[in-house]
């Protein structure tokens, strides 16, 4: 047993110390030249090849196994920690080393190709990538296929703990029935507002700026975090001390870098208060997908899209703006930030579309793994869905199947949290009113207090319990998904004066 | 002998993959949270220890050891990298494993402190990591100490392979033999021209866009290089297609940025230029850090500081700084960058200067080691050796022990081959003017004739040779150090209009 725990604790260190490596690579790719990622595969490759030795050697397994079966005298975290390893372990050792490796490096080059696919909308020049990331993710699938996760389950489980097909499934229906009906009639009624200042330039200079005043609203600290520039926004952190997150700033557009600084400040923010105590365990970090988009969609919306929050700083944005939004008050700011469109974009779109984006991702992902869609397929069906949910024909790939980075990554499986996070902040967001008088604590200019209670209620745990346990501690219930549909309709049947 | 080769490769594949680590790590520590890399030290002990333990495992041991027996059966590059392999792993066994993990936990945390002392002139604050610096290069030397190679020699033979003091005072002495009376005859004459503009302020932003047009001249390729800011300029590189430098821009001073920039800019394309064929090799990367420093300084001095060099490219700086440099002449430009006058700085001085700074350096390293200097006592020989050589009296300490970086990052040994470099970049200087017409080749408005030349008789071997190897193939002469001196005291006499 303490053998065991030597050997356990000896080996995460390295993992962990390996874990800078990849780290400082993903945060490199926002810069690095072009020439230098194809170079650097090969040592990726080789460094999952050493992380895949270390984490099935028989030793480390056998380890882990003595741990699980004597659980019961183990801490509750290192109990937790321990079942969790012993399933990546089996999962791992059923993929074959060299395949591993291999697609680690195929990733690894691929970031400045998916980027300039994108740029011109080049369907063709990604195509064979999607279709091999695609073969790899239903591989992945069947060599991990259990009595109780089958096929498409396995990612869904492996981006949030427990998740199913079935649960996704009940889930996504229930938005389906409720959403899809009350989006038409938003979408048939127009906003009223003075839109004029929608139409103007906005120089990236002043939009970085207001991007540093919101650091210190949101408490997003100097000393330990960055703010780049990439083409996708993206979070990322080695521990609690250096958390990282990129902006894209469009000179055309006033809200898109104010509501994706804040998304990933959001998920940032989930990284920067686990516990101390967890440092150095391997329970560190978000406790799933969900949950950490629950996390950065809580303070994208339910924070930043609310009136408290722009009551409190939309004199700063004026301020920063001063030429462009002198003749603009916070009633059309508010109006502009919360207006219902039917848009191409995820990333771009307002909160009441945005789950039926997710949708659409869902249900594809479903059928490229399910049904062996290729890529060329995906996309036929990505634009259908376009059409029938949305109304919209997509013309550029860059505006369709190209615009998210996910799938370029391999990460299939993920789309789906982002809807089940929306839908777990809406609950945190009920609970915290319990606590707390939200918008009064916005109006004290920081979100201190708010990130105080998530801290409390949500962060310090890391991963050391599962969301469905996190979501019973913090709110003292079960997830519910009808406090996001109610709040959403709540929120824009007023907005709109719609009577349900 | 098969086997051998075997693992002669796998691990040495694993050290190159892993050294992408210590890569990233090196270049993130320009922008990277204050508190980040207090936390990452840590992990970049636990992966020097992974280093360590591979370079040292008696698995390794022996195939080098097999390799090195059977030498004569190996091809030639193969042969010169298990000789040399076979000596770093017997010193790096004579250095306690824990040792070498807590130096380099140290080191990994002392960049952004060594910053902040440097910012503020505070030697207090960093003289208790100087100590620990230096106790661990004296016991370094001490364990390293052979009957041909002792105490400093250890250091020296680090960075430059196959110099010991021996060498380096011969060298030293003929510099402070015939250069110390020449600079003071040199420093009582002023030099004559028209320079008010000197004393003006160049806007940060033209200075980048400057070094973004020598770029080009330079052919620093963009698709395997980056250009960032940093406090001490730097190069590092991981490959031949990814080699990247930062600049210092300071907004009034118009020579530091430019020469800093090309200086950093020679270091990189020798490694660009290292043979395709060396890739998989050990034999990648510079000679030695003073062949690497011929390559830096050849191109700062005998080429960015030359007469035709500025021919060519005046135009386009007076466009860039079009404000700045109207009334300045090619005659005032050309006087302002090679005006010899005493200084603090190393990285500021003049050519003719330059190696009085190295001389100091070299001198209090070789007491620091063999006479066990503290930092204190290092300081105050420092200050009196600016005194003794350069006739100024250090103020701040920011502009005297705290200037360079080195000391800092456990560098001890490095600096000689500042001055060595130079002395080769003279000689090769030579042998090219016997292949190539230079002032023409730069005529042309880009170095890639003279880039060339480096290519095909210094770069493309990598470290597949030692220095003197080299310098006879390039030169078709042992080094002397005569061509250096002979040089300095040529060039300086003429623009000074000095009679020796």
């Amino acid at each position: 047993m303490e053998n065991a725990l030597k050997i356990y604790q000896e080996t995460n260190k390295k993992q962990n110390a390996l874990f800078l490596a990849f780290f400082l690579h993903d945060w490199d790719t926002i810069s690095a030249p072009v020439k230098a990622l194809e170079d650097r595969a090969k040592q990726l490759s080789v460094l999952s090849g050493l992380s895949y030795e270390w984490s099935t050697s028989p030793e480390y397994e056998a380890a882990v196994e003595t741990l699980y079966q004597n659980r019961e005298r183990l801490d509750e975290v290192l109990a937790h920690e321990v079942s969790v390893l012993r399933e990546k372990i089996s999962d791992m050792k059923k993929i074959p080393k060299e395949e591993y490796m291999a697609y680690q490096e195929l990733l690894a080059k691929l970031y400045p190709l998916y980027v300039s696919a994108k740029k011109t909308g080049d369907f063709d020049a990604f195509e064979p990538y999607f279709d091999r990331i695609f073969e790899f993710q239903r591989r992945r699938c069947s060599y991990l296929t259990t009595e109780s996760r089958k096929g498409y389950d396995v990612l869904l489980h492996e981006y949030e703990p427990g998740m199913t097909q079935r649960d996704y499934d009940v889930f996504f229906d229930l938005l389906k029935r409720r959403l899809v009906p009350f989006v038409k009639k938003v979408l048939a009624k127009p906003l009223e507002y003075s839109r004029a200042f929608t139409l103007r330039k906005f120089p990236v200079e002043k939009q970085r700026a207001f991007v540093e005043y919101l650091r210190g609203v949101m408490g997003f600290d100097e000393a330990r975090t960055l703010i780049r520039e990439s083409e996708h926004p993206f979070t990322t952190n080695n521990g609690r001390n250096d958390v990282r997150i990129t902006v894209h700033y469009y000179e055309d557009n006033l809200s898109s870098f104010i509501f994706s600084a804040i998304h990933e400040m959001g998920h940032g923010l989930y990284e920067m208060q686990v516990s101390p105590a967890l440092d150095d365990t391997q329970s560190g970090g978000g406790a799933g997908m969900a949950m950490h988009e629950s996390q950065s969609r809580f303070m994208e919306n339910m924070i930043a899209r609310s009136r408290a929050f722009w009551e409190t700083h939309f004199c700063a944005l004026r301020e920063c703006f001063h030429e462009e939004l002198a003749d603009v008050t916070l009633d059309d700011f508010y109006a502009y930030i919360n207006e219902v469109q039917a848009g191409f974009v995820r990333t771009e779109a307002d909160e009441l579309t945005y789950p039926l984006h997710v949708l659409i991702r869902y249900e594809i992902e479903r059928e490229i793994i399910e049904r062996r869609l290729s890529a060329r397929e995906a996309r036929t069906l990505w634009n259908a869905k376009y059409k029938e949910y949305l109304g919209l024909s997509v013309e550029n790939d860059r505006d369709g199947i190209l615009q998210d980075v996910h799938w370029a990554q391999g990460s299939v499986g993920y789309f789906p949290t982002y809807a089940l996070g929306s839908a777990y902040a809406a609950q945190f967001y009920q609970a915290m009113a319990k606590d707390l008088d939200i918008d009064a604590a916005l109006r004290t200019g920081s979100v201190a207090a708010i990130s105080k209670w998530n801290e409390t209620h949500i962060h310090q745990y890391g991963s050391s319990k599962f969301p469905r346990e996190i979501i019973r501690l913090a709110t003292g219930e079960d997830f519910d998904p009808n406090y996001y549909v109610d709040y959403l309709i709540g929120k824009y049947s007023a907005l709109y004066g719609i009577k349900e």
